[in-house]
């Protein structure tokens, strides 16, 4: 029998984030950090509204674009948080997450072989979703001393004559950076000079602890040239709903509409339900969980700085990423000892791109109590190593 | 500003199925005949199953593939149903709906200008999934004749040194046709002296009123070359739930999993754990519902038979497939003027495929007392029509 399988398919590298979690769900006592999920469940009453709608039997598909008052909520939404004005019927497509609409946004845009520009360390989809739609990802290797920020003069050099989108993806996973207004400002004029587009993953836009979150969106002459991707997974708690969404041109969400269309019909019509509840009334919810991360962000920050343990300061998403270069071994081989000696998964930096070796990607979406845990066997571990060095 | 869209994407035809319900929507005292999905809301047991998961706060990611509890039943459900043995941890994955499936299976397997062959009519997104996914879409015409069964004399002539694929959509969506046994035998012949594979999308399997529904899949030597798609739309009236699977040799779903973790990471949580009491509890529904869709099946064959339309009677999925040839008009034409007229929304055949010139296709998702009328007001258009062509 032949090969069933697409050559290009096969050559793309599962992602790096699963191998820890599969070792870690067989041990006993193991604590994971690893997970990029809430620790939180929905709040109440955005369960609440799912609930009513199936009880009503609302059970039927929506439009292929998602329900009307979704769509105009969003629209609210991203006027009132982001100063930017999209037009519910046009403008607004509900996704699968933000996953999809990451999918369907590149798969609308790229001719093959078109650049597409991505800054890393950054999440694990961008990369095999431009391969599989057919583009050429171009790689910036975000800079530590840069707190892991673009730099309008990375992205210059990055630019050739094929260069079609920028991936923009901040507040970052894994490093936890953001991006502030003059520093899109920054981005923006570059795109525009260049005639480029934007993917502005904002996904952790709510997450964000040092002023308001920007998005790339609001600034002069970036909302035509802008598909900005949000969703409800980080900010409600909503990983499991598979609810997001793209904004942008109306004529690029036409087009991501009609590969949704075939290739998915719509977003869960339960989750939408939901999502118009969390938009109208989940304001507070949003507040104090954000209140909760940043409380642990600065705990793990106080304890890294206690052991000695390099890391810039992170103001966005639910990631720490701390440098572990001292101890002269890879991140894979860091998490590895790390996870059979002390039994705490974290996931390699390299996991996001090469650029994440010598680091590791610590999430603090977890209680006080289990992030005490795991800094106390950290410290243990990291003098280990100390000891280790200063013996050889 | 430069071209934001891909070439292939927008040359890409939009559905012909929604202009119709666009019409309708706005049109009063309008009756819609054209809708693909069950009227009955998802029975209870099943809604309140997702109920309890949300009640429960089970609102977190699955695994990429699916909750296990919901694979193993699947692979229950298909043994006992369709007498295939697949492996739950290997060779399922938990899709967003059929649709999700189609798209991921086709990405998993084409290599650039693999040809895929698409008997039509048929349902509308195999042509584009192919072209997204970087194939070519090579049509077989079925034949009224043949009551729309594809045959291995079709099949045999339209392969070439490219075939890589064969979309097999039975029960089929629009015509109702279905395949029997000693039909898929003569199939799988071709397919295994040819060596290529199937895609077989048996959606609409639950709902077969001639006999049991047979699996190309179960037949020797083709389990190996079969991707199975199926999912809970049709048969448990749960459209809006978006849930499907994918059920193949293992190598294959293995590259389908890792597109579905990168583009969509997991399918709906709440509609896992519905799915699991549907499969478990769901046998009497289906057939509850599958009796009464057959009523109106033949419901609909007598007043066509009364009103002398010419239709075969077709054993499968909720539509009929009317010719209207004798009118001397296109579909499009015939189902324009019935709305205009009449003010009841069809869909023209050739929204499945040119080989769809010449027929309807009638929704039989809707109440006996809605389709009377319909019937009713159709008859008096065919009779007027008739009429007509006298006079000239």
């Amino acid at each position: 029998m032949r090969n069933p399988l697409s050559d290009e398919v096969v050559k793309i590298k599962p992602s790096g984030i699963r191998k820890f979690f599969d070792i870690v769900a067989e041990m006993k006592d193991a604590i994971s950090l690893g997970v990029g999920e809430p620790d939180f469940d929905t709040p109440w009453h955005i369960r609440d509204e799912g609930i009513y709608s199936l009880e009503k039997g609302k059970t039927f598909y929506t439009s292929n674009s998602g329900l009307k008052e979704l769509r105009e909520e969003i629209c609210n939404y991203l006027q009132r948080k982001c100063d930017v004005s999209y037009t519910w019927n046009t403008d607004v497509i509900i996704t699968v997450g933000g996953s999809e609409a990451i999918d369907i946004g590149l798969r609308a845009m790229l001719n093959p072989d078109d650049e597409v520009i991505i800054p890393q360390p950054s999440y694990v989809s961008y990369e095999p979703c431009t391969i599989l739609a057919g583009g050429k990802p171009v790689i910036i290797n975000l800079k530590a001393e840069n707190e892991f920020r673009l730099t309008a003069k990375e992205l210059l050099d990055a630019i050739t004559e094929k260069t079609k989108v920028l991936i923009l993806p901040f507040p970052n996973n894994p490093t936890g950076a953001i991006m502030e207004k003059e520093d899109l400002e920054a981005i923006a004029k570059v795109c525009i000079e260049k005639d480029i587009f934007v993917m502005s993953d904002e996904i952790y836009s709510e997450l964000t602890y040092k002023g308001k979150h920007v998005s790339i969106a609001s600034l002069p002459g970036m909302k035509e040239r802008t598909i900005l991707i949000n969703g409800f997974s980080k900010a409600y708690a909503m990983t499991g709903w598979r609810l997001g969404y793209a904004c942008g041109p109306k004529e690029i969400i036409q087009q991501m509409t009609k590969i949704h269309q075939f290739c998915i019909m719509c977003a869960p019509t339960t989750s939408q339900y939901a999502a118009v509840e969390a938009l109208k009334n989940g304001d507070e919810d949003v507040a104090a969980m954000c209140e909760s991360y940043n409380q642990r962000r600065r705990f793990l920050m106080n304890r890294f700085r206690e052991m000695n343990l390099e890391c810039f300061e992170p103001f966005g998403a639910f990631y720490v990423f701390p440098c572990i270069k001292e101890f002269g071994m890879t991140s894979d081989e860091f998490a590895t000892r790390f996870l059979e000696e002390e039994k705490v998964a974290v996931v390699p930096g390299t996991a996001f791109g090469d650029s994440g070796e010598g680091y590791l990607r610590v999430s603090y979406a977890y209680s006080i109590e289990r992030l005490k845990l795991a800094m106390d066997r950290l410290e243990r571990f990291v003098n280990k190593l100390r000891e280790e060095k200063k013996n050889k």
